[in-house]
């Protein structure tokens, strides 16, 4: 019968050689000395402690932990919708759990089915590849996910989009519109979501703008400077003229284009008029300062954080609503290197 | 007896109504649907279940997880510690929470407090200013911390620090170098641990370099652009001469102190040569590219990281050795804004 009774603390302060205090403390999984928690958990296990917490445990399996994952932190875009997200969680009591998975689709695969460990209460991800494995993750996932980027099948989760191809017109219209008429496009690798849809987008919008795409003067490569560099370079050893704008994936390859275009005696926008895309911090920096499109950023991470908060509230209802879809417009934001200094909206891009 | 008897999970499955794998599920803390963890839970109560893994759970109080703790995760200079920083984690195999605390001494303190929830296995932390209270929390840390930045008592937690009163002594020997006598400083709020540091530094290192420093060109402010744009327009309209150099207590004080002198038609750095803290990404992008004290952003990251895990997997062992302390070395990063182009250490930093 002695071996039937649960033993209180006090049986096992005593049997630990530790105060009751303390016994408290490893119990309730507070920090103690190494060796304490080590007598405690001995004593309790000789004496067949059990707790009758276990429905509490179990029912407070909230971590009140959200994370966030994206290809690179150090991405001035990822950066952009961190600081939307991270004051947004805080504000409604949630730790964030940040992931940078180096582009990685195994990595992002990972982190779906890490949310079956319940270390956080819910995900908001930018996957850079969309594959299968993707979709059968989220179609699984043990937690509301929030994806930042197209889906190919709405219905898998709460998502948060912008219209880059629309973005990619209003560039392209400002362009043709500056007299711009030999349009180059340095991309980045055209087997991600974003720089496939790009391509798309500036293949149709040539078209649909009248411009000219000369022989030699698409490129791709990485999302980085050096790629816009390089492009730059080889287009200004190549025979055939340079274009007179160039249209770049985003804009850290535009800084790239910048530099090399500095470095070749060519002047921004005189001879060559450069566009990027994503409007981070350093489109307002660079000189000149570059006129960008921007992708909401900003307002993408709000609305991710928004769509998860609402739906970890709502997990105490009803069965759930169906996944949501939220679309960000594109701006055009004109600087200094297209010579200009004005916003481009919805208005000026219709038609 | 029947009372006394802990049910086993096809006992509580058949209470429930639900199947043994949902119970297992919900058991050991996997998702489940509302309706059946609800279920579960009450079937288990009833019947007085009480679980055999006490010990197992209490013993992997591991989270796995790593607090980073900033002011303001938007500022560059974090994002280049946490760019080190997370991946040492991740090949750990420590997930990263992040904080940003809005430069607000009392959540940092809660961030120091929080470690006693057991939500992170130990802490990193750029504190903006150490009050009495940060010390107090520090001493009572229940986690290991380890604090990027300078403590007034080297004893009290693993510590990376930066030399960065040499670093401006560097910036001020290259300006008196360079002929430059009229030397202007903005700084940040001289109340922060940074914004003393490098007050302290200016008023030493211009006086050991000969140089003066008229009235009305020293100005304190905030750590953003703002700053340095309304101080440079504050001299401009000042009836004393402009000075002949600006030292900038950050970059982006500096990016909008070359708004400012450009708007005012000064040439930099022809007129006025500029410097800038930190050589964060945005030095090498701005027009002219900014010359800068780098006070080793990345490699102070990559230290803190080191230096907790180190101990992280001490922990386990004998009683924990005392304190570390680490100091990075600065150096000057030279681009146009001061006319040229290359690295000033130790070397040409000495006597």
């Amino acid at each position: 019968m002695a071996s039937r009774t649960s033993p209180t603390i006090t049986t096992i302060a005593q049997a630990a050689g530790v105060s009751i205090a303390s016994v408290s403390r490893v119990l309730n999984g507070l920090p103690v000395r190494a060796e304490t928690e080590r007598r405690v958990l001995d004593a309790a296990d000789r004496l067949g402690y059990v707790p009758n917490s276990v429905a509490r445990s179990l029912k407070s399996a909230r971590t009140h932990q959200i994370a966030f994952a994206v290809e690179d932190i150090g991405n001035p875009v990822y950066l952009a919708m961190l600081r939307e997200i991270q004051p947004l969680l805080k504000a409604a009591g949630y730790r964030l759990v940040l992931h940078s998975t180096g582009a990685d689709a195994a990595e992002e695969i990972e982190v779906l089915r890490g949310l079956g460990q319940r270390y956080a209460d819910g995900l908001i991800i930018v996957p850079i590849r969309v594959t299968p494995d993707h979709l059968a993750e989220l179609r699984a996932a043990e937690a509301p996910v929030v994806v930042i980027g197209s889906l190919p099948d709405s219905g898998l989760a709460d998502n948060v989009r912008t219209d880059s191809r629309r973005g990619v017109e209003m560039a392209l219209r400002h362009l043709a519109d500056l007299g711009r008429r030999r349009i180059g496009f340095i991309n980045g690798p055209a087997d991600t979501v974003p720089g496939h849809a790009r391509s798309e987008a500036f293949r149709s919008g040539t078209a649909r703008a009248g411009l000219a795409v000369a022989d030699g003067t698409v490129h791709e490569g990485r999302f980085d400077r050096e790629t816009g560099a390089e492009a730059v370079h080889r287009m200004a050893d190549a025979p055939a003229p340079m274009p007179d704008a160039l249209l770049c994936a985003n804009d850290l390859i535009a800084l790239g284009a910048l530099d090399a275009l500095r470095a070749r005696g060519l002047d921004v926008p005189g001879d060559v008029a450069v566009v990027g895309m994503d409007d981070t911090d350093l489109a307002a920096v660079s000189w000149p300062p570059l006129t960008s499109v921007s992708l909401g950023s900003a307002e993408r991470g709000a609305h991710a954080a928004r769509l998860l908060l609402d739906r970890l509230g709502a997990d105490t209802g009803a069965a759930p609503s169906a996944p949501r879809a939220v679309t960000v417009e594109p701006r055009l934001i004109v600087r200094a290197s297209t010579g200009g200094a004005r916003v481009v909206d919805d208005g000026s891009a219709a038609g």
